[in-house]
C-alpha cells in the first residue's frame, strides 16, 4: 500500500492507529476511539497499548508495527515523555501522517522547545507529516472521521456542511460544532493545528482549496507561524473562489501575552496581522459567534468591486433595526436611505412613506405580499452593496409572514444579511438551511457586514525595479560592516538610493572649524554616531542655527553633551541640514514583523501616532496606490488633507516615499530588520518631500 | 372607588378598558384582549367599541362611560386621529391611566407634535395619567397582567422573576421576554413607555424603586427625554439597593439620528449621555445580550469600591478564555495573574502550576474536587473584584464538573461572570436559576464585566460658594444687555469671577497710539468683537509682538482684516496679553446638553481632541476630585503626566479650572448655554494655569 498524501491521511485515512488509548471510554485518551466508533469510522482501527490485549472491548496490539495492516494516520495519545519514540515507531512503521495529542512542546519553554525539534527530525527522516503537538485531532463529517479528544463530540449527531475549520484552539471546535448543531449549520472538515510544529494551517489549507466538499474556510488562530504558506493557502483559495474568515486573538496587549505564553509563538503587531489578513484576501471577524455566520455572506461571491460599500435596511421592527444600524456607524460603515426611484418604487409595493436610512414596513408591512417584493427592489437597487433586514417578533411564530419572503427572494444577486430580534431558533435553522447569513445579536450582524465590505480582492504585485535593489543591496553591503545599526548618514543615503528625497548634509569634525556649507542658514546640526538612536533625548540635536560661528559652538556642545550621556559611543562628527520646514512631519517604517513579516507603517511623528495607535500598517512592498489608501486610513492626516481650509499637502510624494521605503522587502541579504524615517517632512502640494533623520538596522550577517 | 396610584393603575389595575379593541385576535389591536386571557388577568376587562356588541366573543360597549364599574387603566388602540377624543372620555370617567398605542405624535413634525401637546393637556385637566403614544403596553408577570400587542405574548408561558424593564422600543421588550424564556431568565414588570409625553421613564421608574417583586430594572434607551425625574429615580433606586442597567442607543452619528427621527427626541452627545448615566450610578452596556445577562453581577451587591478593579479567571479551557480576556484587554479592564499566595493555595487543591493570568485547570482538572476549592480560593483572593469563570465542552454534557462547583461555591462574597464556550442551554438555566450571571458570548462576557468595573458610587454633590454664583451672575446680567454672545474681555471676566486665573489684558482703540501697557512684551494682540468667534480664522490675532511700534502696526492690522471679513461685526477695539507660555494648551468647555443637561469637557486644544475623539465629559458640576479623573481619562493628556521624561503640568490647579467652570451649572438667571475657555494655558507642576481666550453664550432672557 503505497503512502497516500497528508491531506487523504488525515481526513479520509484507510485505517487508523490509536497510540496509548485508554481502556477508559471517559478519558480523554480513550475519547477517541468512541467517537470514531459513535460516528461510524468504516475502516479498520488499531488501537495500541502495549500494556493490554483490549481496549474498550477491542482487540488492542502492542505496537504501531504489530498491527495487520498499514496505516495512513495514528493519533498519539501518549504521555509527553512517551511521544518521541511513538512518532520513531510511526516513521519506521510507514504511517503516513501521525497527529499528537500531548502537551509540553514548543509552549513550554527550552526543553520543550528542544522536544518539539527532535520529533520534527525523526518524522521528516521517516517520510512522516505531524499534525501537533497539542491537537485535539481531526474531523471529516464525510467520511465520516471523528479522530478527536474533543469532548463535544459525545454529541449524538455531527451536522454536516461545506464549511472546514482550522484552529489553532482545540476546545474552539467544539465550540463551533456545538453552538453549529444547536441552529442547523454544520462543518465538513475540522482540525486542530495545535503548535503547528510540521502540518501548518497554509499547509493544510493549501492541501483542501480544490476539495469538493469545503466552500469556505474559517481559521480560529492565536498566531501566524507559517506566513508563507498561509499565503499560498490564500492564493489557491482565492483561485478556487473559497473565501477564508479568520477570528484571530491577540488584539489586546494581554491577549497577545496569552497567545505567545499558550502557544509557544513569537508575538507580533495586530496591526501587522490584520494587514497581512487584508493583503491576502482573507477576511477577519471581531467576535466569535461570527466567525460561524458570516460564511453565507461571502460563499459564491467575490469580493465587492468598487466605490459602493452602502448597506440598504428594512426591518419589521425599527428599533431592532437601529441596535445593529448604530453599531455599523461605530464601525464606520454607511448605511443611507434608498434613492428616489427606490423609494417610489417600494411605495408602489405598499411600503410606508420612509424618512431615515432604515426602510421600517411596521407592524402593518409584516406580510410576504409587503415583505417580498420590498426585498426584490433593494436588491436590485444599485445603490447598495448588501441589505440588512431585521426581523422583530413574527420571526418567532409567523415566519411565512416576513421570513419566508427572505428565503423566497433573488437573493444571489446580492449578499443579505438577517437579524433576528427574539429567541427563534427554528427560523435560524431554515435560514441556515437555505445558505442564509442570519445573525443571533446586532453587534456579530454589524461586525459580519463590515467585514464583508472591508473585503478587498488582493492588490496585484508590487515592487522595486531590479536595479533599485541592487543598488540599495551594495549600499548596505558596504554599511555592514561598520556594525547591524546605520549612521544617520548611511541611513539617509539608504532612503536616497531607493528614490526617497533626502534633505542635503554636510559631516564635519566639531573639533575643526566649522567648514563653508553648501547650502544656506538657518541650519539644523545633529551629533553623527551609530550608538545613539534618541539623539534629541542625548541633547545631540540644535535647531535654528543662524551663523557660522553659532554653528561651531553648537557642534561642540552637541558632541560633549553626547560624549558625557553616552560615553561608550562611537562619534563620528556632526551633521549639519538646512532647516527644513513643511505642513507636518511624518513617520514612515519598515520592520519585519514576528508574525506578519515585512510591514510598512505611516503616522503622525511625535508622540501623538503612538498614544492614539493612529498609524496605517501593510504588508510591504505596496505600491504608490496603496500607499495612498494608507494615508487616507491616518485621522492624524487631517492636517495633509486640507483640514480648515489650510493648504493640503503633497500627499502623492507622500505615497511614493512610502512606496519606495516598502521595497525594502525586496532586499534578502543583508535583510533590513527596521527602518523609520523620522520625520519625513511633507510640503505643500507640489512641492514634495523630504526625509530629514532616520535609523536602519540590518538583520545580522547570515554565515 | 378612589383613583389608584398611576403605578397601581399600570401595573395592577382592578379593571381595564381596551378602548377600539378589534375583533380579530390575530390583528394588533386584537392582541391585548387576548394576551390578557391567555395570561390570566383576574379583573374585569370592558371592550369598548361603539360598533360591536362584542369582540373577540365578550360582551363590548359603546363607551367608556358605559363601562359597569369603574376602571383603573384604559389601553387606548383606536387609530391616530381618534387618539384625542378617547383620552377626552378616559378624563372624564376617572380612569387613572390611559396607555396609547397609536404612533403619529410627537415623532410626526409639528402636527405630531400638536396633536401630543392637546392630549397631555386634556389628562391634565382631567387627573388623568398617560403612557405613550406609541406604546406597545404594559406587563406584570406577577399580577398577571400582559396588556400589550407585542406578539411576543403569544408564547405560552411568561417566566416570572425580579428584573423590571422599562423600554423607549416597544418591540425591545418582546425580544428581552422571548430571549430570557429560552433560557430561564423571567421578568416580572415590563414597559413599552413610548414617547413619555406625560409619564416619563424616570417617574416610572421612581414609583417602583421601592416594589418588593423588583430586585434591579432594565433600561433601553433612544434618548433621555426626563433627566430630572431619572435623577431622582436613580437615587431612590440606589437608596433601595437596585441597580439600574442601561442599554442606549445612539453611539454613532447615524444611531444618533435615528434616534431624533423614530422617537421626536432631541440629539444630544453620547459622552454626554454617559456622563449622565455614570454620575447617577447607572451601569451602562454595550451590547443587546449583555442587558438581559448583566443583572446577577450587580442585584444585591454596591459598586466595587476602592482602587481594585482587577479581574481573576479561571478556565478549563484556555482557548476559550481568552476569548474572554483579549476582549477585556481591548476594554481597559486590568487582568492580573493571582498573588503567589493564592498560586500556592491553588497548589495545595491541584491546581497545575501557571504562568499567566487564566488559571487553566485543563481536561486534568474539570473535576469538582479541583474547580470547588479553587473557586473559594479566588473568591477570597484579596486581589480580585470580580472573577470570569469559562467552562469548555462539559458545560454541556458534564455540568457535574465544573458547572456545579459554581452554583455551590460561596458567591456572595464576590461577581462571578461564567462564559459557556458550548452550546449549553441547560446550564445557562441552571445557572440563571441560581442567580448567577452567565454568559452566551465571550464580547457579551467582558462587556459586562467591563460594566461592573466602571460601575461607580454616584460622587457627592458639589458646585460654587453662593457668592461665587452671586457675583458671576451680576457679570452676566450686566453683560446680558448687550446681546447673548459675550466678548472676550466679558468672557475672560466671567472666568476670573469663577476663580480661575486669567491673563492680564489691556483693551485699546486701534485708531489711537498703542497705550503704555501694564506688563512687558512680547504680547499677543487680538481683535475684541462678540460677533467674531473664530478670531484666527478672520486674521484677527497677532501673537509675538515684540514692541510697541510693531503693536501699533498689528492691532491696525488685525481691525482692518477683521473689518474686511465681517463687516457687520461690532469691533470694540483691540486686546492685548502677555505671551502666556507653558507645556500645554487645553480647551475647557462648559454647555446645555440637550438630553444629559448641563456638562463640562476638557481635552487637548487644536484640531487634536477633536479628530480623537479625545475628551473627557461630565456632568456638571464636578468637584476637583472629579475633575482630576477627567483629567486622567484624556490619552492626549500624556503629555501633562510627565511624558518621556519631561516635566509634568500643572494638574492640580487645572482641575481647580475644571471644577470652578463647571459651577456655571449653578446659575439658573441669565443661563450660561456655552461657555469656552480656549486655550487655558497649562504651566508645569506648582506654576497655574491661565485662561487667555474664551467665549461664552447666554440663553435668551425669559420673560
Amino acid at each position: 500500500m503505497q503512502r497516500p498524501s497528508f491531506a487523504d491521511a488525515l481526513f479520509n485515512p484507510r485505517a487508523i492507529a490509536l497510540i496509548g488509548v485508554s481502556d477508559d471510554a471517559g478519558k480523554t485518551a480513550g475519547r477517541p476511539l468512541r467517537f470514531l466508533r459513535k460516528h461510524g469510522y468504516a475502516g479498520p482501527i488499531y488501537p495500541i497499548n502495549p500494556n493490554r490485549s483490549a481496549v474498550q472491548g477491542e482487540r488492542a496490539y502492542a505496537g504501531v508495527g504489530e498491527a495487520p495492516g498499514p496505516i495512513d494516520h495514528a493519533y498519539i495519545l501518549v504521555n509527553t515523555p512517551a511521544v518521541e519514540a511513538a512518532v520513531a515507531a510511526c516513521a519506521e512503521a510507514g504511517v503516513a501522517v501521525a497527529t499528537i495529542l500531548a502537551s509540553g512542546f514548543a509552549e513550554a519553554g527550552d526543553a520543550g522547545r528542544e522536544r518539539q525539534r527532535k520529533i520534527v527530525e525523526i518524522a521528516r527522516g521517516g517520510g512522516l507529516r505531524l499534525v501537533g503537538p497539542n491537537s485535539l485531532g481531526v474531523i471529516n463529517t464525510w467520511a465520516p472521521l471523528a479522530l478527536t479528544a474533543n469532548a463535544a463530540f459525545a454529541a449524538d449527531t455531527l451536522p454536516r456542511g461545506r464549511l472546514a475549520v482550522l484552529s489553532q484552539s482545540g476546545s474552539l471546535i467544539g465550540t463551533l460544532v456545538s453552538r453549529g448543531a444547536a441552529r442547523g449549520i454544520g462543518f465538513g472538515k475540522l482540525i486542530s493545528v495545535g503548535n503547528e510544529a510540521d502540518l501548518s494551517v497554509g499547509e493544510i489549507g493549501a492541501a483542501l482549496a480544490e476539495d469538493p466538499d469545503t466552500d469556505a474556510f474559517l481559521l480560529f488562530l492565536e498566531t501566524i507561524r507559517a506566513r508563507d504558506e498561509m499565503a499560498r493557502f490564500a492564493a489557491l483559495a482565492r483561485r478556487a473562489a473559497k473565501p477564508i474568515i479568520a477570528y484571530k486573538l491577540g488584539r489586546s496587549e494581554v491577549g497577545q501575552a496569552l497567545a505567545v505564553s499558550h502557544t509557544g509563538a513569537m508575538v507580533g503587531s495586530d496591526a501587522a496581522v490584520d494587514a497581512f489578513l487584508r493583503r491576502h484576501g482573507i477576511l477577519r471577524v471581531d467576535h466569535l459567534e461570527t466567525l460561524l455566520e458570516a460564511a453565507p455572506l461571502v460563499v459564491g461571491r467575490n469580493p465587492p468591486t468598487g466605490r459602493n460599500r452602502r448597506v440598504g435596511v428594512i426591518a419589521t421592527t425599527g428599533g431592532g433595526a437601529a441596535t445593529v444600524v448604530d453599531r455599523l456607524g461605530l464601525l464606520g460603515v454607511e448605511v443611507t436611505p434608498p434613492s428616489a426611484d427606490t423609494l417610489a418604487k417600494l411605495r408602489a409595493v405598499n411600503v410606508p412613506p420612509q424618512s431615515g436610512p432604515i426602510i421600517d414596513v411596521t407592524l402593518a408591512g409584516t406580510r410576504y405580499d409587503v415583505m417580498r417584493p420590498a426585498l426584490d427592489i433593494l436588491i436590485d437597487a444599485p445603490e447598495f452593496a448588501l441589505v440588512l433586514v431585521t426581523i422583530g417578533s413574527s420571526a418567532q411564530f409567523n415566519p411565512e409572514l416576513a421570513v419566508k419572503p427572505i428565503v423566497d427572494c433573488a437573493r444571489e444577486k446580492k449578499p443579505l444579511a438577517v437579524f433576528l430580534t427574539p429567541q427563534a431558533d427554528e427560523t435560524l435553522r431554515l435560514l441556515a438551511q437555505h445558505g442564509i447569513a442570519a445573525f443571533r445579536t446586532p453587534e456579530a450582524c454589524a461586525d459580519a457586514i463590515a467585514a464583508y465590505l472591508a473585503w478587498h480582492e488582493p492588490p496585484p504585485a508590487s515592487g522595486a525595479r531590479p536595479e533599485t535593489i541592487t543598488r540599495a543591496a551594495a549600499l548596505l553591503r558596504a554599511a555592514q560592516a561598520q556594525g547591524e545599526v546605520l549612521d544617520e548618514r548611511q541611513s539617509l543615503a539608504l532612503f536616497e538610493a531607493l528614490g526617497i528625497p533626502v534633505a542635503r548634509s554636510h559631516v564635519f569634525d566639531a573639533a575643526a572649524p566649522p567648514p563653508a556649507l553648501p547650502f544656506p542658514f538657518p541650519v539644523a546640526a545633529k551629533v553623527l554616531s551609530p550608538d545613539i538612536i534618541h539623539k534629541t533625548d542625548a541633547g545631540g540635536v540644535a535647531l535654528e542655527i543662524a551663523t557660522a560661528s553659532d554653528l561651531g559652538e553648537q557642534a561642540r556642545a552637541l558632541v560633549a553633551a553626547a560624549r558625557s550621556r553616552h560615553p561608550a559611543a562611537r562619534i563620528e562628527g556632526v551633521l549639519v541640514q538646512p532647516m527644513e520646514r513643511g505642513i507636518a512631519e511624518v513617520l514612515v517604517g519598515y520592520h519585519l514583523d514576528a508574525q506578519a513579516g515585512p510591514v510598512v507603517t505611516v503616522g503622525m511623528g511625535g508622540t501623538l501616532a503612538e498614544i492614539y495607535r493612529d498609524y496605517a500598517v501593510r504588508t510591504a512592498p505596496v505600491s504608490a496606490a496603496e500607499a495612498a489608501e494608507m494615508i487616507a486610513d491616518v485621522r492624524g492626516f487631517a492636517v495633509l488633507r486640507g483640514h480648515r481650509g489650510k493648504p493640503p499637502g503633497d500627499v502623492d510624494a507622500l505615497a511614493e516615499a512610502i512606496a519606495a521605503l516598502s521595497t525594502l522587502a525586496g532586499l534578502s541579504e543583508p535583510a533590513v530588520l527596521e527602518a523609520e524615517i523620522n520625520p519625513l517632512i511633507v510640503r505643500p502640494a507640489g512641492k514634495g518631500v523630504v526625509a530629514v533623520d532616520g535609523v536602519v538596522r540590518l538583520a545580522p550577517a547570515q554565515r
